[in-house]
């Protein structure tokens, strides 16, 4: 993919004016539009030029990877400080919160030491301890299916490097990788108690490169901790083969580091509503990303998309009567960390947020509006499925519970939707050192901007409410 | 890619039985056939199945990456011959040679220290020299074109690293890499002759992931040598952002090591021909590879694909007039040395070679027949064309020079033929990591190892002679 050498037109002036003239070509009337005509207008616009795709650019190539609680994160943060100052939002503020343990990756090696020397491409997991400082070398015992490991007596692994090779399923929706998660999530700790020395799993990924994925996983407190990588796919299925044959001699060297107490930040930038300022439709994404890459897809889209969707309200629509507020969240990664020190840190304030939508699934394109809310037939909620429909997004469900950093608010009864961003090639780059700006196509993060754009916009305009009330309706309604 | 599930039939007696069985399916008698007819059968029944499938996946399982002059190469060559043995061929040999100069890869690192630290991806080249053990760090001096960097004047890049980021564009007959070869092989000493410290080029590569292609380099004997190495695709289009918004230091560590004088091999195996055993119709292919991945493309698929052609017409077909003689040349990638070693150990031979051929673009599909002899209208090379066309093979032109290994003898005049191997995707996984067996697609290589066995099986039986009369004949039809 080579960069879009589009112009975007800078300032506010010239791009009113480039509204203005779009309203007029599609026969609008520039004065006394409805607000689904000027989302219509302002969709329209930016689906050719958001400047979604400029912004991930910037923050991948000026920043580039930015693990939680590092110095890349803090700089991350400090740039998108000033982003949003340039933009002109109101109120911009980086909020400091602890991180208990900081994590840097070292050295990472894996090879077969027999039959056949060869090297494997591995990453060591989010957490993970290091091996001795020489390696570990042992004999592997490799489950095609993570059931497989489960079923093994306790002890039966001693010695052994644990592998599972489960393959992750692909789906648009994710739900391949919800399948699969726990292998990454509990795998270690389970091979642990079976008496592994190390355990090494298949990334969990779509792709076929010899890249490993990384993603975060979790000791049981009291239980013992060993090493855990992942392998690429093509590895995996090179020690498939290698065991169908015999024994396999394996080789690990993990030295990533616990760095203890660290400090992450969330950005926080708002355009203040001109009629009810108190009244707060939130948009989120994370700044962080796995080190490998520099974090373009996952989540410097989400970023692009959150930014580029507010800054065109900012700049070519009049301003809505809500708040639109845009959290950049920290150290999503290792544990949703940011999306939890904010709902802690704004507990009273939750109330105040009317609905919350967060991108954290890639580029897009966007394919459909699934709710979260406790009246989802509510007329502005119809309003915007209007306005969505030209840009190809459908009717979903009622079943968002809000994507990773706005999950611990929306677990607090904030109302939030999901705009589902089409994830087939997701899992081809996800925590990989693929993660990178060439994969961003513009037609797709342009069309991810234009929604989340229509979608706030009618937020912060209509005056819809998605929480008490309605639930209060809902019930009357019940039998 | 799964591996393929389907069953070999083993044993000559149950697969000339199968033939016999397809012959009488498609309404052919058992005897008294023609040898088109024989072809015909012989390429229905391997496009199928044809084992080459089989034995990639053994040779980049059991052995893995195989450097040219190394231990896996020797163990490599070592199990060919014992897999030829196996076939039941003729006079199965390994030819030592020396090899002036091995090469072993060390670490490789490059990171971006000034503006935003992160790391790059980076392979040394073959026959790069090492950085100093600290590795080096200087600006960078980056050009977009090779040409711009031999624009510069001599000592302009005093004390930079030279980073080349012209692409090469992706085709089907390989055409992109003849364009942009020349930066590999001649940019170090370019480089150093205007003064630079070190070396850094765009992989020569069609793929977006950060993966480096590796590949050999060639210093001017009494020329500067300066470490030398490739990027991944993503990085340097990293850099080029990065250089576009000013000054960029990089960190780069390179420690390969020449080993002196090593030795390497060439393996033969012949099925001996019926009537004429003293014409050989020579096949090759090369055993050797880069070894960050474990050669299933280049050239392991050229293995299967000549090793399965021959083994299909021992066991399917009766035996043809001529000899067939396979070559699994050692030492191809570090600069073709098993097949000038094979054209100078056998001068005195070459006269009996009556064609020769060699897959060494990936697994295909064929898609054209271009011959490289003096009479390209002689009656059996139409007769070839004839049986190859219902697996969808063409009629090329006269332009043939050999692949790889059989070019130094055709500079001594051995006619040969290309059969076009479809590599429209080769350049994506060449010389990096990702050249391993899960890129092999049985339907692609079953289709090329069927076109190998129909020509070779053509080309041995029919009695073609492709130089001397035929030049006679060429001379007296001219005015």
């Amino acid at each position: 993919m080579s960069e879009n050498r589009g112009i975007i037109l800078h300032g506010p002036v010239r791009q009113k004016l480039s509204l203005l003239a779009l309203l007029f070509a599609v026969g609008l009337s520039a004065r006394g539009e409805t607000p689904v005509e000027i989302a219509a207008a302002l969709g329209h616009t930016m689906r050719t030029n958001s400047g979604a795709f400029e912004i991930v650019r910037d923050l991948t190539t000026d920043i580039g990877p930015r693990l939680a609680g590092s110095d890349a994160e803090k700089r991350a943060a400090q740039w998108a400080k000033k982003r949003f100052e340039q933009f002109g939002f109101d109120r911009v503020s980086v909020e400091t919160f602890p991180l208990e343990h900081g994590w840097a990756r070292g050295e990472e090696k894996a090879e077969v030491i027999l039959p056949s020397p060869q090297p494997l491409v591995v990453t060591a997991l989010g957490g993970s301890v290091a091996t001795a400082p020489e390696g570990i070398e042992a004999e592997i015992a490799l489950f095609k299916t993570y059931d497989e490991l489960l079923a093994q007596p306790t002890n039966s692994l001693a010695g052994r490097i644990a592998v599972v090779t489960e393959p992750m399923i692909r789906t648009q929706d994710g739900s391949g990788y919800g399948a699969a998660h726990r292998i990454r999530g509990e795998g270690p700790a389970q091979a642990a108690r079976r008496g592994a020395v190390a355990f090494l799993m298949r990334s969990l990924g779509t792709d076929s490169h010899r890249l490993a994925h990384a993603g975060e996983t979790a000791y049981e407190t009291k239980g013992l901790r060993i090493p855990a990588g992942a392998l690429s796919v093509p590895d995996a299925e090179q020690l498939e083969r290698l065991a169908a044959r015999g024994p396999v001699r394996v080789k690990l060297l993990l030295t990533p580091r616990d760095l203890g107490s660290v400090t992450s930040q969330n950005v926080i930038a708002e355009i203040k509503g001109s009629e009810k300022p108190d009244e707060v439709v939130l948009l989120g994404a994370h700044l962080d990303c796995w080190d490998l890459g520099t974090g373009a897809i996952d989540d410097g889209a989400g970023v692009g998309i959150v930014m580029a969707a507010s800054k065109g309200i900012h700049d070519l629509v009049p301003r809505p009567k809500r708040t639109i507020r845009v959290v950049l969240f920290g150290s999503e990664e290792c544990g949703l960390w940011g999306g939890k020190a904010y709902a802690d840190m704004h507990k009273a304030d939750l109330d105040h947020i009317v609905i919350a939508a967060e991108p954290d699934f890639g580029q897009g394109p966007i394919y459909r509006f699934e709710t979260g809310v406790a009246n989802p037939d509510e007329w502005t909620l119809n309003q915007i499925r209007f306005a969505l429909a030209p840009l190809g997004v459908i009717r979903g469900e009622n079943g968002s519970h809000g994507e990773s950093d706005i999950e611990p608010m929306a677990g607090l009864h904030v109302p939030v939707v999901t705009l589902q961003l089409d994830g087939r090639d997701y899992f081809d780059f996800h925590h990989t050192a693929d993660d990178t700006f060439d994969k961003i196509e513009p037609e797709r993060i342009n069309q991810s901007a234009a929604v989340y754009a229509v979608f706030t916009y009618l937020a912060a305009e209509l005056g819809g409410d998605y929480r008490a009330k309605a639930s209060v309706e809902a019930k009357s309604i019940a039998p």
